[in-house]
């Protein structure tokens, strides 16, 4: 073929034709493959019904890509919670690694609970007592330390129960949603009672959400000069907490948008999935419903941690979609 | 031709490509016009090195998209602030269409002063007299009820000097400058002291700034069922404030990215412009100096409004873009 001939670039031009249609071919045989871990059950079908009725341009329930907002809450519905929400075992951590600097923990409570790893007595110090350790490991430095900090600890810091690190035990059927609602246009975003600089340290690399994309719970933080240099110092004040009725709040406060699809797995949620579902148009709810004992575990309107209770009832009334963990997720964590 | 017969196929590919090829050179042509209103001052010359030196790839400045973070200061930077903030002449404006609906409001300042168009009172009224302006006319509404009065207001109130919408009132060259960066792969953001859902109610239209991106002052908002619906209704309790030292603090919240590039017009933008100086690598702060009592106003360092004092003298300091309006720029407004 010589390309300086008329021929030459006819026929260039057809294999330029060729490669777009194989392209669009590939794309097409790509859509087939969505949500692999999913089996056919009622939620991937819910989930895929959804998304092809707000997405197919001229139809009825067609919803524009900047209005495309889902939400997710991150303890049991993007990762795991067990045996305690991770970002507590950070915390206790954290403590017995900054045990050697503060010789009088060794005698103070909750401290000494969080050293000794005495959980009776970490279950009495109560809410008081965790957010007294809470304060001492993500307070009082610059959002820069307390993010390095973060990040060594993801590193290295492995589940007790599945010496896995603890962003392998993200669940890899809601990471493969995440990915395919954002193929499918949509805009995904965090929306957690953690502690947002927790989270953002690594929801990029964990589930491709940029930290822009994490809302969660906050802590005052102070600009201040440093040899005149500006730092943001954070505060052991508690700036906002968000869950419950928090959550809607700060949808609107960050993004300034109703989203049209919102998962969670506890009673946290079910403000946010009731402001989701409030708005006019086609509108998804969905629920992780911890069910799997086996290889995850088995929880819901008696736990401590991640109680779904009213929410169950919310969505069983309001016909939202309830993910049974055991019998709709092929595998839970993408290692096993 | 006959699309059915290979020679026809042969000539719509010659064509698509003809296309392409015509649209590329369309973009070519698009390059060498941008930032239109801007003279060929020191202003445009910084900007267009500064962007150059970021987003060349294998640049030893080159910045990654997703950290191509620009933020704006609102009054007086992207739009005009005089005679008073506009969102206060909307504030004003409210209180009179209320006015048969309160009687008392006769007798009783500020709102008496702000009925009567009495400035002397009003000044008399100070900071305290202002914010119960403001808190009768944006808060103890739903946020949906006081979007919709912004909406109206904007679009129906006209401007004392110019006789023209407010959102005329927005600095063409800004304008420019907005599109210009996101063309170049930058996420623009406003961060201003001025109440956010006032804000969102015209950002996208007047600067194509979508509601996630605009970030401000906020009311404590709460989340409630009203007839089993659920609806966030603003309280007249602030919540944050965010201007001086807050907006740093606000960018760490809300984009939780160190921005490379800034601009602002006053004090109140001053850490915002320390902050994103702090980061490594090369970064851009800017001033709209306002120098053109002919074409806008002239004011700094005496101004009870946008006053530019400690700003202006770490951008001399620090070497920081100082725009003179008068000189710089071409027009001010777009109709002008």
């Amino acid at each position: 073929m010589n390309p300086h001939h008329p021929a030459g670039w006819r026929m260039a031009a057809w294999r330029l034709l060729a490669a777009l249609l194989l392209a669009l071919a590939a794309r097409g045989a790509g859509a087939q493959a969505v949500l692999p871990s999913w089996n056919e059950g009622p939620s991937r079908q819910a989930i895929l019904a959804f998304v092809d009725s707000v997405t197919r341009p001229g139809g009825p329930d067609f919803v524009p890509v900047e209005d495309r907002i889902a939400v997710f809450d991150n303890d049991g519905t993007l990762w795991s919670e067990q045996p305690l929400y991770f970002q507590m075992i950070f915390a206790l951590d954290q403590v017995k690694a900054m045990a050697p600097q503060h010789p009088e923990w060794k005698t103070q409570q909750p401290f000494k609970a969080a050293i000794e790893g005495d959980h009776a007595a970490l279950a009495q110090a109560g809410t008081e007592g965790l957010l007294k350790i809470v304060a001492v490991t993500h307070t009082n430095m610059t959002t820069q330390a307390f993010s390095d900090e973060v990040r060594q600890w993801v590193a290295s810091a492995r589940h007790p129960r599945f010496k896995q690190p603890y962003t392998s035990l993200i669940y890899a059927p809601m990471r493969e949603l995440l990915d395919y609602l954002r193929g499918q246009g949509f805009k995904t975003y965090i929306v957690s009672g953690g502690e947002v600089e927790f989270m953002r340290a690594w929801a990029q690399s964990a589930y491709g959400i940029p930290p822009e994309q994490v809302i969660g719970s906050t802590f005052v933080t102070e600009f201040q000069m440093r040899d005149g240099k500006p730092v943001l110092v954070r505060t052991p004040k508690l700036d906002y907490n968000d869950d419950g009725p928090g959550k809607p709040v700060s949808i609107n406060k960050f993004i300034g948008r109703q989203p049209i699809f919102a998962f969670g797995n506890s009673d946290g949620d079910l403000q946010m999935l009731q402001w989701t579902m409030a708005g006019p148009g086609k509108r998804f709810a969905g629920l992780v419903h911890h069910t799997d004992a086996g290889r995850e575990w088995a929880y819901d309107r008696q736990s401590k941690i991640g109680r779904l209770d009213k929410a169950l009832d919310a969505a069983n009334r309001g016909g939202w979609t309830v993910v049974d963990m055991q019998k709709e997720w092929k595998r839970v964590y993408a290692f096993q």
